[in-house]
């Protein structure tokens, strides 16, 4: 008897419970007789044995892990000691488990090819099963998580700007996650067309914020349209590198640093003089099921499908990543990448998607990014 | 030549254009053949004899109109001054307007009542179109958007709660709109179901909040759950009615003050030690196209309609409201509220709807509620 076990690692997005499905329907259409574990809350569940049964699923409870955010099988950000994937390879021992299909992001895959490194001489297989919103994983194109999350913000802002434009009375600062990267900031430039001209400003975490010119920006936004939509990373950094928010307070070597939405909207009202408002959707981001990208729900499925299939074949110590083949019309196939390839490195939004000033997005951005969303809304405005 | 005119006031909701829609098409229906105008900015374009051309409108445009966010004509928040009557009733001779439909919530129906008492001699008819995401409104069981608005809310927190049970490692702070009002807050309610808890404690703005109360309460959720959903009212006041956020600045008379959400985070990581974040939708509360309610579009388009008709039939004064006539099955039926009943009151939340402690609804307010949003979805969860 041999098993098979799912575990999640680091933040959930809207669709790593589709890539759970895939890999449940992809073991299932191998033919695969043993069970099916998922790990409860991740590498916690791993350490201590705490195993969700996944072979028996009722078929409505399967079905609905297509479009359930969140974690279904509960995940945790908790990193491994290198010391515990001895204990890990011990427990996979234990319970029979022959194969590992590791789903994270940059933490999870250096995770994953830690444990793969310790336990492939035993013949476990471990396969990884990219997830991020973020979009930071090296080589694949992108990752399950990141164009769902891309859909919900260009879908916002282009609902957000009809707010705004049609009661232009203030510059509207939006936080968008992403860590240290820029790509779902850039994401929000999908949101234009028609009157939309939202978002008029992005601010990078790849660019230092330099408030003076922030502030001159604003200011002619104010003068030309009265109310605006500015983008921020929740990741914004000064050129010497510290955060855009001064810290608040310290608990211990905990720093809390404010809102980043919060605090350009108070720089904008105490400088300008000028009515701003912070918004700041946070974990909305990354659970939006309701505005989910189809062309993602299709690649977190059959990703984890294939991971399925690579992991009975024995061939371990890659993730499934794609590679795209054309953007129109879009086509993306999939490849296997070595783990050492990804394990704890961070892609970058690149300087050449970011136009010359550093505060917008190239066409060739654009191009590379609408085929990943669902079409935008066809809104009127008469103003 | 005869024409009739559409003034939105106050914020945009996700359906005043649906009911500028039911406005337009029951101006068509009656048999309607003068011109259809819109005030530019509301009564900004009212004053300066700003108008759009609504006859006209391409049938894309026009269908389009039903699902489009903000307002499509523009409105403003710029409450009218006496004086102003005057003037607006010389605007609507000189542009042979005898229909008026005006659109709004509180301040709006306000503007209508003064507006019709000044130009009714003159034989002109002032019907009021009620809207607003707060439900504040007098009379009517429920106005156009507070729905949508209950529905986004709803369907945000059901999300999170997925994201939330699968990561508990803090205690999210969700800051809705609602002003003086806890309909909002009391919708989120709706979220319940299956495995979802959330939200776990409801701040209302008609509670007064009490420091030592919520951090206990917080507290006793975090030892319990690990993670859970606070849900908390922007208008959330202290005993002695002062903001719960103290002023960060001021400029002029305008007094700003910080996130209600953030501000409760930080008050739960400074006071407990435990991890929290804040997040705050703000105008997505409102404007959030993707999830509306379909009850709430119906009646937004149906009370249009009826609007048009009454005021081609010379009843002015009024502002079409609902009056529920079931819960299960859901039905209500069309009643015409004379705006004096209406004109600059607020409807709180009611205390009967509230549970005894003031932190939770009761059962009643959730058979209210529920037949108002769409049904929630099926998600799986596992842990």
């Amino acid at each position: 008897m041999e098993n098979a076990l799912v575990v999640h690692g680091g933040a959930p997005t809207a669709v790593i419970n589709t890539s759970l499905y895939g890999v449940i329907a992809g073991l299932r259409q191998q033919g695969f007789g043993g069970g099916v574990l998922g790990a409860r809350f991740g590498s916690q569940g791993l350490l201590s044995e705490d195993f969700i049964d996944l072979g028996a699923l009722p078929a409505a409870q399967l079905d609905a892990l297509r479009h359930t955010p969140g974690s279904a099988i509960g995940t945790s950000r908790t990193q491994l000691e290198d010391a515990e994937y001895e204990r890990i390879a011990q427990v996979l021992k234990e319970h029979h488990i022959r194969y590992v299909l590791y789903t994270g992001g940059n933490g999870s895959m250096d995770a994953a090819g830690k444990l793969w490194q310790r336990v492939q001489a035993q013949g476990i297989t471990v396969v990884g099963v990219p997830k991020t919103i973020d979009n930071d994983l090296m080589v694949t194109d992108h990752a399950p998580g990141y164009a769902s999350c891309a859909n919900y913000l260009a879908s916002t802002v282009q609902e957000l700007a009809q707010d705004v434009q049609s009661l232009p009375i203030h510059i509207v600062v939006l936080e968008v996650m992403g860590r240290n990267t820029g790509w779902l900031a850039a994401a929000t430039a999908l949101a234009r067309g028609g009157k939309t001209l939202a978002p008029h400003l992005i601010c990078f975490p790849e660019v230092p914020f330099d408030e003076a010119d922030f502030l001159a920006r604003v200011q002619e936004l104010h003068r030309r349209y009265g109310g605006a939509v500015v983008v921020a990373s929740e990741g914004l950094k000064q050129a010497d590198g510290t955060h855009v928010v001064p810290p608040i307070f310290r608990i211990g070597e905990a720093v809390y640093f404010g809102d980043v939405s919060s605090h350009l909207a108070n720089v904008i009202i105490k400088n300008l003089g000028i009515k701003a408002r912070g918004e700041k959707p946070g974990i909305l981001n990354r659970c939006a099921a309701a505005l989910v990208s189809q062309v993602d729900v299709q690649e977190a499925e059959a990703i984890g499908r294939e991971a399925a299939r690579l992991a009975l074949a024995g061939q371990g110590g890659v993730m499934v990543g794609l590679r795209r083949v054309s953007s129109t019309p879009y086509a993306a196939e999939l490849i296997h990448i070595p783990l050492a390839e990804v394990m704890k490195k961070e892609r970058l939004f690149p300087r050449e998607f970011m136009s010359a000033d550093g505060h917008d997005v190239t066409p060739a951005f654009l191009d590379w990014a609408r085929p990943l969303v669902n079409p935008p809304a066809d809104f009127v405005s008469l103003v």
